[in-house]
């Protein structure tokens, strides 16, 4: 649901993206995804949605903990294979948080 | 689509929410949003997907379109009614995009 991230400053990663019509892998990749990147150093939280177009928000705790996460290999293998397979087209932004405010039960 | 968003920096509004069961208005009231942002100066493009979660990005010039935005007397009325009725619960996040990068027909 809604990430429970810390007090900005933080960083975003927003990935849009759309996907092509192959399915095969595609839901196991995801979830890895986001397991894997759950286990990574300043990973803040995530929060994820799809219909035609998907989004994609990413959490972390600094510029350095996204870029190793880039470059973890299994991170790596699923960026060519989308390309591939997957996604027709993409676009990621990494957007430094500078303030946040909410309503409701995730608002710490 | 995905947004076709000039080189950065420029800012995105990131807003996470979780939907009540009202349904009484909603999609009159998201279309009339997004038609009331792209006509504020500072507007550059808006992504939305919803399943349990909702994620919607706005992008925008600077801080200054933003919370003009923020400020219109519309989306005021719409926020309190959507606190009131819409939504449990929501998040916005103000970032700064600082760098982005894609792939596919989105790719300037």
């Amino acid at each position: 649901m809604i990430a429970k991230t810390p007090t900005p400053p933080y960083y975003a990663v927003i990935f849009s993206s759309v996907r092509t019509s192959v399915v095969d892998g595609y839901v196991e990749m995801a979830e890895r995804m986001l397991e894997l990147a759950q286990q990574q150093k300043g990973f803040l939280g995530a929060e994820s949605a799809r219909n035609n177009l998907g989004i994609t928000v990413s959490y972390w705790q600094n510029l350095e903990s996204i870029a190793n996460w880039k470059k973890n290999i299994e991170h790596q293998m699923a960026q060519c294979y989308g390309r591939e397979k997957w996604y027709s087209a993409y676009k990621t932004r990494i957007a430094l948080v500078e303030r946040d405010y909410g309503f409701g039960d995730v608002t710490d």
